[in-house]
């Protein structure tokens, strides 16, 4: 889709690079290609400035494969941390979902994806040995599976279940049910199922 | 919104320059974020060189005010365009539009906004002056308005019409009626009878 066709290059590059992102089709790419021209100059530096000090300075935390911008991320850093706790999820987004809860307090594991055999994607191409080692010196009492409620992230979470438990360490999965604000009608058979099955004394 | 509190900074900076783009909530801004720092470093760097080239390299033609990455815009710079017609468009983004057609052959003129008394936009505001400079040498036999067909591209068409008629240059405006492929049914009564009025013979 040539925009401006007789003045192409550098917009059509943008174009280009703008269409890549996720959610971005040509109408919103040429949008924000028009915005950023006409914007100032400091805001279109700042936004590409962003970009790249997001990609120079964000790395994988060696300790949970979160994002880090130091040597470590700031939840292994913190030491108010509850370090009994190892709340294990698929990708390092998750992190920031449970984070936005502010009901979680201990650490966290990053996977970097869930076991699917059809994608080839089994135990050793995501971080469970490195999981295991955290588990190894006994100061952790529970692992929390908070993969997602998919097919894919039960079968992950099953069996990371049934190789840590040996180890003598709780193992919980995180609860499955009605959402809140949800309305009975409208939820899955299989959700309201898991909804009366997992239902709390009050 | 933060998307990882615990891990501010570089992620936090470059959700809230995405979050300001037309079209990008928050939720698309966390998606966009983390498919950068998920990519390849290369990629982000070639989305960061394309949005600083476009700011750096486009400018306004100094003849047309429409964008442009060498003195002049390619299309003023064109000696194969039609130099006795000029269209004149509010903003660069319709030269786009225009050009995309095919069906034009002619220069442009951008006025940079339409006369909007609400807005304090008057003809001074505009590059109107600019507009009766290049019709001083008779060189140009039409201009077409192509403003878009509302109250204030209506009445800026009418403004245009009225100061350029005088100097003997024939104007015309882009037509109004059904978008081709439209439904009869379903056309807005202003907008169909403008396709009457406007009827031509076959």
């Amino acid at each position: 889709m040539a925009l401006i066709a007789h003045d192409g290059t550098a917009l059509q590059r943008l174009l280009d690079e703008l269409g890549r992102l996720p959610g971005i089709g040509p109408k919103s790419a040429q949008r924000i290609a028009y915005y950023l021209l006409e914007s100032d100059a400091e805001e279109a530096r700042r936004l590409a400035t962003a970009i790249l000090d997001v990609k120079q300075q964000v790395h994988f935390c060696p300790i949970c494969f979160s994002y880090a911008t130091r040597d470590t991320c700031d939840v292994c850093a913190d030491m108010s941390r509850d370090r009994s706790t190892i709340c294990v999820v698929s990708e390092p987004r998750d992190v920031g979902a449970i984070e936005k809860t502010g009901s979680y307090h201990g650490l966290y594991h990053v996977l970097g994806g869930v076991i699917s055999p059809m994608d080839k994607i089994g135990p050793d191409q995501l971080h469970v040995k490195e999981l295991l080692q955290r588990l190894a010196d006994g100061e952790v009492k529970e692992v929390i599976l908070a993969t997602n409620p998919d097919v894919e992230g039960e079968t992950t979470a099953t069996y990371l279940s049934r190789i840590i438990k040996p180890l003598g360490v709780k193992v919980s999965r995180l609860a499955s049910g009605l959402p809140v604000g949800g309305d009975l009608e409208y939820a899955d058979e299989v959700t309201l199922g898991r909804a009366i099955e997992a239902r709390q004394q009050v």
